[in-house]
């Protein structure tokens, strides 16, 4: 008889994001009249319409498939030329990295991604994760295989959780046991935290000196806005020989549900085979594209490639400008309620530590109840993020302004 | 040190496709002045433009996503109830099927599912295939570690085929040792052969008594015009308690560049924890597609939903009638050249015997250097696909009737 992957087994109930989904239904349900007064800052998804330049671009393609003469069916699995070019060009070879095309994998989201990078890895390997961390890193680990059952704090045996507090600024210190996978996210989601050159230099060194493979995550980078903070973790000397660079188009080009993002895999990075030769792993992540995907929808690649052209750059910059702006609005009101605020400068969100006498699902509850405001509770992103709630900036201005006023209203 | 996934390293090399396109690109730059006189009968890829209907509700879903009011970010993770509704809703219970809307998971396309469904099955499954078989159910359990080396034949190790012969008309027995997962498409692609209910009753009969799970690829229904072939292996009695439909809009709507698909798992469908407890299948493919995925792109959604509309209906009717007369017009032109053509009938693929003398290269090689048309060679299929060559009715008219005339002038 089919067995099933008893590892799914193993995962705590509900994906944090249902959870939320699941609760503020609850409220609502509860609270008939509640109509347009609750307002979201839980789910980190966007709220401003596409960029117009990506907008006129997705009516052209969806026009050429109007037509048999400019119809396209199946393209090419890793991307088209046209957008794999512009990426790599833009983003990586005009700011002096090295990066091919054909480096460039383009998918339909990065959360795809971060899942799916596991399959070119063998089992055997020991996995970092910071601690608080974006679910997916962690429960991709899990369905894999390569955990053991979750302690009462939320922590799967097996994975090395690395700390961000306050103490170190939310950047992990170097992991006192060795590991062979890490995953890092800066700008940090949650935390809103980045990491400096020379705190990515260290990382890069560990990496090198012990082979393992850094997955850097930096769907965020387009929020980065001081000058001093590298967007890529390639800018680091060594990195091409031990990061996987993941990328989206979610958080600047607006594309939650557009969906589309890239991974960097350089074909200089290479891993071992249990024979102890080393082989590149570029060959293996082709594999998989070309076997278990078919490309991204064509009108939402042209909408991707759009993103790069003068008034698509010129647009999206506005729109993030605008987000940050938000960013900028709910801290001041945190702050001045007397919560210790932190992130919100290079990054659309905002980490808040939770008054005395509060853990963080009490303030999410609480929000909900007294103010009507979602936030999302910071145990939800491991046991380090209890004592924390991160506010998203991703909302148009009014409601900023209007969450900004509830802030303060807050009896704690 | 990382260590990658060694079982990549068994894949034989170049997925078929690929290697198709690798032989042809190399012809061409031999001979520049081919031209357009290249045909190409090889990969399944449709010509024709999308259906008007799909075209004006994608540009209707563009137009939401520009304008605050109407915009729209992540979306259900399993598809947009509308979508999953009208699906359900057309496909299944207005022909008498009992599929609820949440049994509908709506994803980017058919070879995604196939390849990604064996992650809610434990490793210790044995699987069967058919041979000749579509290389994504072979590849993606070798990915996997389901398998061990391959043989000189390509045959993996660990894998049951079963063949599909001429003398069983394409339609495989059933397995002679016990299979937990078994693998079925009909209208079968490359073989273009059905199923009888008879045939699938035999199948579901035999996996209800072995507690096997079918995997059926129904991704061809659309071309059923034999009023007795069931279209969903769900119109067979007890199907629900044993059986995965993959459906794909690829080839009805012409999505093969615009991905979109979507896979049916019912609540009933039960499998084994190693403790011998018997656990429902659907949570977790749910929990895959919140882990793993962020839901198919809005406009692809609003586009699907419109083939379910009278016009895409009345449209896809259309487009799906033209490729089967382009299937009649091809295998006439094979049959009177001696050869020996099976398929075509209720599906877009003909099914053709080698002539005395060939092996399915060779005749790859000779159609593409002699007359410049590009077939399939059977046994990029599978051992039992040896002695066959594959030819794709996706085309235009013109183009099909000029294949058909060179199909004659071939000088075996």
């Amino acid at each position: 008889m089919a067995h099933l992957n008893e590892h799914y087994l193993k995962l705590k109930a509900g994906y944090l994001f249902p959870e939320i989904a699941r609760r503020v239904r609850q409220f609502s349900e509860e609270n008939p009249g509640l109509g347009k007064s609750l307002v979201r800052c839980g789910i980190g998804d966007v709220t401003e319409p596409l960029p117009p330049a990506v907008i006129e671009a997705m009516h052209r393609a969806v026009d050429e498939l109007a037509h048999r003469e400019t119809f396209r069916g199946y393209g090419p699995e890793q991307g088209y030329e046209f957008l794999r070019h512009v990426i790599a060009e833009s983003d990586y070879r005009q700011r002096g990295i090295s990066i091919t095309d054909d480096e460039i994998f383009v998918s339909d989201g990065s959360k795809c991604d971060c899942g799916n990078i596991l399959d070119i890895f063998g089992d055997q390997n020991r996995i970092a994760v910071v601690d608080p961390v974006y679910p997916v890193y962690v429960d991709t680990n899990v369905m894999a295989g390569h955990t053991g059952p979750a302690d009462l704090s939320g922590a799967y045996e097996g994975l090395v959780y690395l700390p961000c507090t306050k103490e170190n600024g939310f950047v992990p210190e170097l992991p006192s046991e060795p590991v062979d996978l890490v995953y890092l996210c800066f700008p940090n989601n949650p935390t809103g935290a980045v990491a400096t050159r020379e705190q990515l230099q260290g990382w890069v060194n560990y990496a090198l000196s012990a082979g393992s493979i850094i997955l850097y995550d930096a769907a965020y980078e387009a929020y980065i806005s001081d000058r001093e903070i590298p967007h890529s973790i390639y800018e680091i000397p060594g990195a091409l020989d031990c990061a996987i660079e993941f990328r989206s188009f979610s958080k600047n080009g607006g594309f939650t549900g557009v969906r589309c993002g890239f991974t960097v895999l350089p074909k200089s990075l290479l891993a071992l085979t249990s024979g102890g030769e080393k082989r590149s792993l570029h060959p293996l992540w082709n594999r998989r594209f070309s076997t278990k995907f078919n490309g991204v929808s064509y009108p939402v690649q042209r909408g991707a490639e759009a993103i790069y052209s003068e008034k698509g750059q010129d647009q999206v910059r506005h729109l993030i400008h605008d987000y940050l702006d938000n960013a900028e609005i709910l801290a001041e009101s945190l702050c001045s309620s007397g919560l210790d605020v932190f992130g919100g400068r290079n990054a659309p969100y905002i980490w808040v530590a939770v008054p005395p006498g509060y853990n963080s699902w009490q303030v999410f509850d609480k929000m909900l109840q007294d103010i009507h405001v979602v936030i999302t509770p910071g145990v939800g992103f491991g046991a380090q993020g209890e004592g924390y709630f991160r506010v998203s900036a991703f909302n148009s201005r009014e409601n900023v302004r209007e969450v900004g006023r509830r802030f303060k209203e807050v009896n704690w």
